[in-house]
């Protein structure tokens, strides 16, 4: 492998593979990126057996390919060297005894390579009919879901996020078992019925490294992966093995009560009564509706308490006391951005649901805490 | 205590007396802000015996003085109370069983309060004639000097840096004993000779401070303490006891070679010749002049080698083989601002020092390390 390449070029690509190596990866070759110049361009690739990335440079963006090939070469190294050599041309060529070497005018790096044939085979393919999404919409399912995951180990289809596919209708939901995240769209295609759990770790990695312009993400869906496509990038997540819980039956359809509030002052009281909470106390805090007032309070008792008042509407004569974590409700808070805040209840314990007033495509789900 | 406040006022000395509060403190009344609101206005104290921080708002700045008085409360608490209340005037009062009232229109928040006469008693005060200087002086010798001081408890001297006065002549040395950072500058008056070491953390928390203005800082020194007064707000800092080692031998005036580079060029080649160096290994690189060229390299053997060239001007025939710490030369280079560097060499086993070819404000010396 010989070539002349524009620093930038290839730092821009590096910063998308360096992505798929684990810090923490004890096998050297997962720290590796392999580089494969060939009539086509120059692909970069890398995995940590969790995800893989590929990306792509065309023919026409290296200044010249002089030899084509394959490396295998450090990820953090090649990463680092790219990224503080000057804005210039860099000559890439591999060596005698499998050293790479990277050289601009005063600069002159030789890195020992890896064996190439070590390199997992990443068995990246296609789909004929691929679903196809507006980035930002993805990006806005996981970030309006992702906060719900657990982080337990100890049950491993709950920390993924289960995509599930009818018809054109795609439901994505995340639950810890204390707190669920629904988020509902209309796909502007019809699809084999899908029911799969991702890791919601790769799909936070993923938002990141997507870009918001107008062309559609591609999501290719097979048995125990799944590849997404974008710009000149491949993304493979490995799925979760299991069966996701049915949790169309937590969710209600008829309510006791519902308040309608100010969405800003809402957040604002509970993130102020959330000071004089702690984690060993679950974070808990109170909501008590007298006709159309309601008291958000809290206290740590060698600290002192807090009572946050508040004007809201209602749609029936009942009130309600119940407790619950004011961390969740701030994380479900947060996936909302809308003027008001309407909250579902059941008494006080049942689920409290939380929604805009005006859609039902976001629903959070809260379990109360029982303080007596 | 009963006063009315605006919230932003109150904020804006409340970020200043929480630098005073250590997360890490035991005892509970190190935790606490100290209110005390008398005809002058409001004083907000904090201590944690390390250092201590007083502010003022005049009372003209004060809405409304109902009451005089005195209140200790968790500094932690109110601190996040005031930040997460709206930008409105807030009422603050103590109540009966020592509780703060905290509130506004819709929050209402009640804080234990702490014993008034457990509070330390800070002693501040003033001497007649302070040290005067501007502060941005002030900052630049704190941030050319403090990362050289040494982070090991085990020779305390040497976790300051030693401010020393002869005349009008302020020398501040900083050193970790591997390395050494002084800046010398004139005052505009003459000071009694002063021999003294500031704990460098203080220090830095005190340049965290400062916002630069045209108002001078002013410097009293004590036997044990010294104090800075600036803008409304009083900082006291303990001194280190002990003998800071005598420096003044350490930096040779003869030398056998000087190298002088382009600033820019020298510190990318030392930069990136530090990617392939490791910590355990001192992060050695070696420096190699031959006529005109200077040569930067290391290696790291399972990774690889880096070798970079420099165009140099020398004062004579010598040439140089030396190896030294990246770290530290990035360190030092970090603290000068010119557009060419100086390199002054005493052979390979003698300290380099590092300077600004046209100044000899600020030295910067690092010892060699021996490679063979």
């Amino acid at each position: 492998m010989k070539l002349k390449i524009k620093q930038n070029i290839l730092m821009e690509q590096l910063n998308y593979v360096i992505r798929g190596i684990s810090s923490k990866n004890l096998i050297p070759i997962l720290n590796c990126i392999k580089f494969e110049l060939n009539n086509d361009g120059l692909y970069l690739m890398s995995t940590d057996n969790e995800i893989s990335i590929k990306t792509f440079i065309d023919k026409k963006d290296i200044e010249e390919v002089e030899e084509l090939g394959d490396v295998v070469v450090s990820g953090k190294y090649i990463y680092d060297i790219v990224r503080k050599l000057p804005n210039e041309i860099i000559n890439i060529e591999e060596v005698v005894d499998s050293k790479l070497l990277i050289y601009t005018n005063n600069s002159s790096f030789n890195l020992n390579c890896n064996k190439v044939n070590e390199f997992p085979n990443l068995e990246i393919e296609k789909q004929k009919n691929p679903i196809l999404l507006d980035k930002c919409v993805f990006k806005n399912i996981i970030n309006q879901t992702s906060f719900a995951t657990s982080t337990q180990e100890s049950r491993p289809v709950l920390t993924g996020i289960n995509f599930k596919i009818q018809g054109s209708i795609l439901e994505c939901t995340a639950t810890d078992s204390y707190r669920l995240a629904k988020k509902t769209i209309k796909l502007d295609q019809e699809v084999n019925d899908i029911n799969i759990i991702i890791p919601t770790k790769n799909l936070i990695e993923l938002t990141r490294m997507i870009k918001d312009n107008d062309e559609k993400l591609e999501i290719h869906i097979f048995n125990n992966k799944i590849i997404f496509v974008f710009d000149n990038i491949i993304m493979l997540s490995r799925l979760i093995n299991g069966t996701y819980p049915d949790t169309s039956k937590l969710i209600p359809t008829d309510f006791s009560l519902s308040i309608v509030s100010d969405f800003n002052h809402f957040y604002d009281s509970i993130d102020r009564a959330s000071l004089l909470t702690n984690e060993a106390d679950k974070n808990t805090i109170k909501l008590n509706s007298t006709g159309n007032k309601v008291i958000i309070s809290s206290n740590i008792p060698e600290i002192g308490n807090v009572e946050e008042t508040l004007d809201v509407e209602k749609d029936s004569e009942e009130d309600i006391k119940i407790a619950f974590s004011s961390k969740y409700m701030l994380d479900a808070l947060k996936s909302f951005d809308s003027e008001k805040i309407k909250l579902l209840f059941n008494g006080e314990v049942k689920p409290i649901i939380v929604k805009n007033p005006d859609s039902d495509d976001l629903i959070q789900l809260i379990l109360p805490i029982r303080t007596y």
